[in-house]
């Protein structure tokens, strides 16, 4: 069977299996056999430049996270109702990475259940049942976080209210931006007050990821955690797409913001690289409030297997620098694609934090309206010349690049070259 | 530090950092440090016989599921969005253990993501909400599940009704105790129906595990799934206590009724011996009615490292004849212990299926009432004698005895051997 062939053949039998409930990525789905650091190889052993996968942070099949997986899979994998030291130390290492009183955790397999499992701590600490998220925010999968995922269907549930993420807009200053912010959640708050909800917690993805990227250093985040608590709710700061470095410098994207102390923070995606963990760490009085009605066991969640991966990726991250490199390249990146913005009127603002990357796309003859037919041309034709990204945001006109952390200026050069071509071809595309 | 004094710095350690939500096992707590096959070491190399563990089905650490899991991680661990032959093939395989027209497959990490996902299907099926289980039964601990799972709290939710397991009673034939099961569904349904929630699914836990352990052949699951239907909801066969072989003969539980087809199937613990990986098998229409207006994607559920593990699961069940060995051994497991029953009144009832047995504990002096203070004699006993069990039902006073499929006739000698001389200390421990 030729390689095309084939890709079709799996691309029916996947349908039939999996259903139409899953999706996949690109005009022509890739198919990868192997991957190592920043790239991905297909069976005809092609290359492609990883710039969106943000799970295998260190870098695909890092020799010694898959050392580690390995040596405790072979020694030892049970689960948090033996003790076990590794298990212990993991998460005593991961809540110093946190300023106090954050000092509590919960571990869990996956992002969404350690989303899910703060909204049931914050129900238990609040009493109340009231959710505040952006209007197109992704925080998960579960029934629960469906309801708080306008990204993934449209939300009718009575108990949450949507608020615009801080986007810059107009002449508006970062204060403006982080004054509208707190107006519409304070107006929320005053709604699920008075249809009797009450507010349980405000969630926020730290980067806005799904909204658009805005990892902006404008203080919403403290402005939202103060309104949120002031009409007694709990601040949960979602980590799971900014966590573990991704921003550069911090290890937590809330961190931009000096002062900052969410009353949860949820993390997943990068924390065993691929390895299927997640968590969350609490304020204590959240913990107490919680433990004393409820009791909590994750099966394979703080396994003493994912206790070794996690020890692993942290490893990696501090003694490779790479939170230092997330900073350094992604300004690098940033530079590079602010050059492009200046040849290319469709490149409407370029902005993010660390490795964490947005560039949105508009139609200048169009008074800049979103355009997320230039988005998913580039996507693909990026696909093409052996480079990957995604898009984002609720008009599908952002492009969305995340590189494992371990992507160097020499990668980001490749990207920014195959970019360049990409932004050629489409203005040759279409009559001006 | 002294083995002991290491255990209580550690049992206080864990409590500071994963506070008061996280329980353990035993008086006094087990801190295994490596495992294989039936066996669980401490750091003194003191070996505990596991017949408690039914996640490492294939018993702990094999060296073909290790190997798989190791490979697999080192060449490529990606997501869905991606093609990849192994995921599809896996679906495929997996698919292919069930009756038809179950056929659809989804992949998620835990028990709990798969049983929150299928109240997700059903809802976009049934346009409802109702839901039915059992009233003490556990499936999960999102949010969604919690509101679900009586063992775990109690449910206020308005949404949610519960039934009696279908459980022995009195002297009622197989065909009484369905009757009553299917009564009790019946008016949960029409009461659901009266107050505006309709009938979204019931969802049992097939080996009714957390209830107490009835996996009888009495019919009870089919009756419910036609009743459920007749109502106009999902039948959902939750075996991720039941599935995988654990009960002999067949891989999943619910095949002990023949002809019975679930609409919906989830699956978890046993799916990856320990790996974070379980899912769902659902009827293709109720794949096209919830792939039609939602996607699904779960960013470590159904990669290639799990997909990988979860065929060396599977090849190492068939291979070395994991269901009928645990069939064999579970049937001569409970021969041992109705001879022991004989000598002991405080073992009221000994039931299972394969590898998945109670032995209700009475006091026979009080007309037989539960006796839960006899069951944490017998498990704490058992533990010092280094043999691993636990309990559960309402009354916590049904011991789970549910080992590695991998457990033999000679480990359920040592275990009888155990308990004969922990039901004499219990005998000696009191007046009679």
């Amino acid at each position: 069977m030729s390689p095309d062939a084939y890709a079709d053949s799996l691309v029916r039998r996947r349908t039939e299996v999996l259903g139409p409930a899953y999706r996949h990525f690109y005009e022509e789905p890739l198919t990868p056999v192997r991957a190592e650091d920043v790239w991905l190889y297909d069976a005809q052993d092609r290359a492609y430049l990883d710039c969106y996968n943000n799970v295998p942070c260190v870098g695909h099949c890092h020799p010694r996270v898959v050392q580690a997986l390995s040596e405790q899979a072979g020694r030892l994998n049970t689960h948090t109702r033996y003790l076990h030291e590794g298990v212990v130390a993991y998460a005593e290492r991961l809540a110093s990475l946190f300023p106090q009183p954050l000092s509590r955790v919960a571990l869990t397999c996956s992002g969404s259940e350690a989303n899910d499992l703060a909204l049931r701590i914050a129900q238990a600490a609040t009493g109340q049942t009231g959710l505040i998220v952006t209007d197109f925010a992704y925080h998960g999968v579960t029934l629960a976080l469906a309801d708080i995922s306008p990204s993934l269907r449209q939300s009718n549930a009575p108990h949450v209210r949507l608020v615009r993420a801080p986007k810059p807009f107009g002449r508006a200053t970062a204060a403006d931006v982080a004054a509208r912010f707190v107006e519409d959640i304070q107006a929320a708050a005053r709604d699920l007050q008075a249809r009797g909800f009450g507010l349980s917690a405000m969630m926020v993805d730290t980067v806005f990821a799904s909204d658009g990227i805005f990892p902006d250093r404008n203080g919403a985040l403290s402005a939202a955690a103060q309104a949120v608590r002031e009409a007694g709710g709990v601040f949960i700061a979602d980590e799971v797409q900014g966590g573990f470095g991704r921003t550069g410098d911090f290890w937590w994207a809330f961190q931009r913001e000096a002062g900052l102390v969410p009353d949860i923070v949820t993390m997943g995606k990068p924390m065993g690289a691929g390895h299927p963990m997640a968590g969350l760490v609490m304020q204590s009085r959240l913990a107490e409030s919680f433990g004393r009605e409820q009791r909590y066991f994750n099966t394979f969640g703080g396994n003493t297997v994912s206790a070794a991966v996690g020890h692993a990726v942290l490893d990696v991250i501090e003694q490779e620098g790479l939170r230092e490199r997330a900073a350094d390249v992604g300004d690098y990146l940033r530079q590079g694609l602010h050059r492009l913005a200046h040849e290319h009127p469709g490149i409407g603002d370029v902005r993010g934090l660390g490795l964490y990357i947005g560039v949105e796309l508009v139609d200048a003859t169009r008074h800049g309206t979103p355009d997320p037919q230039l988005a998913a041309f580039l996507v693909n034709a990026l696909r093409r010349a052996g480079v990957l990204i995604s898009v984002c945001g609720r008009d599908a006109n952002v492009l969305k690049i995340r590189p494992p952390l371990s992507f160097r200026r020499e990668h980001a050069d490749i990207f920014l070259e195959a970019m360049a071509d990409a932004l050629a071809g489409a203005a040759a595309r279409a009559p001006a």
